[in-house]
């Protein structure tokens, strides 16, 4: 049986940082070519990152990235093949974009010996959830040619091309494609790895040939992408998986039946057959985490890559001694080390004393940098400037809210003076309600766990303390109840209901796109579904302007849910509720 | 020769409010009807209200949509025809995103008597600037059928259908349309309807047929939607232009000339011809304000609408004796009356002393309440209690940015204790190059001159004093040197390039998408154009976490930009800089 070797470059590239990601690929393809590899893949979009969104409207950005692609190019010089994501075809200025014929395309360049042999142009353009290519990019046509690569006639695609029952990768079997090269940009959410080989299994059940699914690796803005790069056989079993949440470069010997018909049809020749070589050796099937350790390696990663992306080597955070806090402090020292993690605690007036000797223990546990700053100077001095101007106004939110804004305008200042990234340390329930202070404890560069709702808030923090053995996130911290502390004997559950009522909720309205009308129906207590709906529909405001946060369900806060503030959209009366 | 006679509700509806939208739909049909009218046109999408974003992506708000145009649809019962936009077809839980068939449909409904007759499916779904159509829609295929109204065959159209050229209405034209009728919800930028007015110029010439121009008016967030509604005779001259930046109802007689071929070929016959009735009066052809007066209408357009769509009557600001501040007030008053603006003084150990009389009588000239709350106590206090952290390191900017934050912590508390809505004061030329503190002079709801250069500000100012012979705005506002008094002596020209240099180079950069190479080939001073474009690269985690702002322009911060924080690109090193 021939093979094809193919080599799985499963790199971290930076989105707009061409030199930086040409010289990666390069390093990548020369150690493929090293091993004798036929084809060495590298991620979609390889050259620009992903998602590079408007600076594909810059039609010099798109040029540049033209030219970062030929000089890679001219790397390209032994018998490996090299697939690499780009953006193909030139944005005019004052292009109509009403032009289909106009490109630009998202394209896969096949190139070898120095030359941009042939470029396959993505047929399917994802424009849902976090995606938006039909903005960018023209949809290739369907009936592109096949490539020979090492005598094997392959059918290279991109990332969604392979989602598509019947779609394009059918179609290029059907002319005769003994295996199928696809280069992803793919995100992750809880649960992707399953989704994406499931997708696969599908694909060689359709084609009846092996699949080579090259992902990439990387923390951009909200987004992980979470590698996970599979080899699945022509039987459909796994021959490879590389790990996930971190960079690996595999080659693997994939066996190939020639199509029947051999090499009658058409396909572009790009190389010829391999010389003698010893096998590769047997590629390993990683382990792919689930359960909190996948979202634990999923929030690392995105930490790790926002901070050394955006130039940051160390963070701050207010530690309060609740558990949102603790697990954002214990994330941070994984990602980071312990070493470039600062917490400061700012006790008020309201604050108890479990809140900071349980805060000083996890600062102590995490081997962190911790200082504490009693907010009540600041706090007094702001409540006497505004006396003027409140009179005898019974105390309210407002107040709370003061002492929350005084915690973040000194984060922000310590920030300022040291060059440390502020992480914010609000949940997805939090997030989702409101629950939180603008300008206060949503300040911040980072929101870690925005997308974290508080039930996994706390399965988090008890796998981490059980991970190693040493439970780094004092017990107490776990078991106490949740509070804000901004006034006395304050407790979450005066403002919302039991976390394990209100999580479900919000998954089913925000995740689930449910109305009222569908939660009443599904038996949700109708005063509460009135409650949470108004809740997060008027916090909207609230989320325009906190800072992005490590996506990781199917519908994050976000580019992946873009509602109006301004939304007069209500139950109707009558309506149940 | 026949006329058809045209009801255009330019309407002001609200995203979401289905109820209040209908209502108000209703309302004007009635009149419409009342005056005689063959047709009442109604913005596009007028039932969700434009844009609804992802409530689209709510099967329940789909289905919640079409019962509101069915409770539209029976009180339409007259001789008058209503073309309504609405979202038509449903969205299916668990549906296919790649399915082309599945819709829904961005649609105009086409109603009489009771029953919705026909519905007209947009083709041309703009997926560009701030569009993003095609995440929603199915666009409608070509060649539906004309409409005959009162006996005069119709080709109704959606927005975008009209802009192209040999596109929807010229093949609606072929197939024997009298008159086009095209619904809109076009967003304002400057100079927006002399391109416009153009454009269906262009289509008059192409078809030789009228055509009655219909568009929403509405504060939607960033969007202000302008009105403008126009009727062009078969000629090419205008019959007809409603009021720009607000409600009109107007009813016109449009000649119509019998297609060649009469009624031969296919058409939905939704209505017959009106019984005798009078001439309607002439249509009035307002005047379109240009220049300062058209930027003026938008902003208080913008902030009314979403101010009262957010259910706030009253709005705060910091007056800092600066120009920017200067001019939202005076926005603000001229929106809302003055007795709906709170301004705030928070002078500052460095204020100058013309700083708080200059702010005194500009609150003075425009009669709205303004209160001084110095922000001494709260900045030493501040000071004092970072002075362990900060140890005798030298002053930077992080003082500077405390004195904004403390700022905006008051503005907050007095917004949280009497339900105000704070106006931020940030121009185009500090939001690009990020001269502003985050959480400080950027706290607030709705950022108003977000979008206007610095230039503008002097010139929207200037216009403002002479408009009706009072300058409001002192004149020594408007000829002090710009100053962040954030320290001593300071000026914006310490960090900033002069206006008159730095507003064309952030036009080229932000509007114009030029790349550094670009720059530079446009003779633009090369370090200048370094600092320039890393300074607003680097602002990009600012503006994401900025209030959204008044869309003036043709590229606004916000959905119009939709650039990665996490950025790498950076101008080639040899490249010129």
């Amino acid at each position: 049986m021939a093979t094809l070797r193919v080599a799985l470059c499963q790199l971290d590239l930076t989105v707009g940082a061409l030199e930086e990601n040409v010289g990666r690929v390069a390093a990548a393809y020369a150690r493929a070519e090293a091993a004798g590899a036929d084809v060495a893949l590298f991620p979609e979009l390889a050259i620009s990152g992903y998602p590079p969104e408007d600076l594909l409207l810059k039609p010099g950005f798109v040029a540049d990235q033209q030219e970062a692609l030929d000089r890679l190019a001219r790397t390209v010089d032994g018998h490996c093949v090299a697939v690499v994501g780009w953006v193909e075809g030139h944005r005019h200025r004052g292009a109509d974009p009403h032009d289909p014929e106009d490109g630009p395309w998202n394209a896969a360049a096949v190139i070898h010996r120095g030359e941009v042999v042939t470029s396959y142009r993505k047929q399917a353009l994802p424009n849902y959830a976090v995606f938006d290519e039909p903005r960018y990019f023209d949809p290739g046509p369907a009936g592109q040619p096949l490539v020979e690569i090492a005598g094997v006639r392959a059918a290279v695609t991109v990332c969604e091309d392979v989602w598509l029952d019947a779609g394009p990768v059918a179609r290029a079997c059907a002319l005769g494609a003994e295996v199928v090269l696809n280069i992803n940009a793919s995100p992750f959410h809880v649960g992707k790895q399953h989704v994406r080989e499931a997708v696969l299994r599908r694909r060689v059940a359709e084609c009846g040939v092996p699949v080579a699914y090259l992902n990439l690796v990387s923390g951009q803005d909200d987004l992980v992408f979470d590698g996970g790069s599979v080899v699945l056989a022509a039987d459909g079993s796994l021959l490879a998986r590389l790990p996930r949440f971190e960079e690996a470069e595999v080659v693997v010997d994939v066996p190939v039946v020639p199509a029947a018909g051999g090499g009658a049809r058409d396909a572009v020749v790009v190389s010829g057959p391999a010389g003698d070589r010893a096998p590769a050796p047997l590629p390993v099937v990683e382990p792919s985490p689930e359960g909190p350790a996948e979202v634990w390696a999923a929030l690392c990663l995105g930490v790790r890559d926002y901070a050394r992306k955006n130039g940051f080597s160390e963070v701050t955070l207010g530690l309060s001694g609740g558990v949102d806090s603790a697990l954002v402090a214990a994330i941070a020292a994984d990602a980071l080390g312990p070493d470039a993690v600062h917490v400061v605690l700012m006790p008020s007036r309201y604050s108890s004393d479990h809140s900071v000797t349980d805060a000083l223990a996890l600062a102590e546990h995490l081997g962190v940098d911790a200082r504490t700053i009693p907010i009540e100077p600041a706090h007094q001095a702001l409540l006497d400037m505004l006396a003027p101007s409140f009179g005898d106004l019974p105390s309210d939110l407002t107040e709370e809210n003061l002492q929350s804004r005084i915690r973040g305008v000194l984060l922000m200042a310590l920030s300022n003076k040291f060059g440390w990234l502020v992480l914010t340390t609000g949940n997805k329930s939090e997030t989702a309600v409101g629950y939180s202070t603008l300008y206060g404890d949503t300040a911040g560069g980072l929101a870690v766990i925005k997308d974290v709702p508080k039930l996994l808030v706390y399965e988090l923090c008890r796998w981490r303390n059980a991970r190693d053995g040493v439970p780094v996130i004092p017990e107490s911290i776990l078991t106490k109840l949740p509070s804000a502390e901004l006034r006395e004997d304050q407790h979450d559950q005066q403002s919302l209901p039991p976390y394990e009522v209100l999580d479900p909720l919000i998954e089913a309205y925000v995740d689930g796109d449910a109305t009222s009308e569908e939660l009443l129906a599904a038996g949700h207590d109708p005063d509460l579904v009135a409650r949470v709906v108004r809740l997060v529909d008027v916090a909207e405001y609230k989320r325009r302007q906190s800072p992005p946060g490590i996506r990781i369900s199917n519908k994050a806060f976000g580019r992946d849910r873009r509602l109006p503030i301004t939304n007069g959209y209500r139950p109707r009366p009558g309506g149940g509720t």
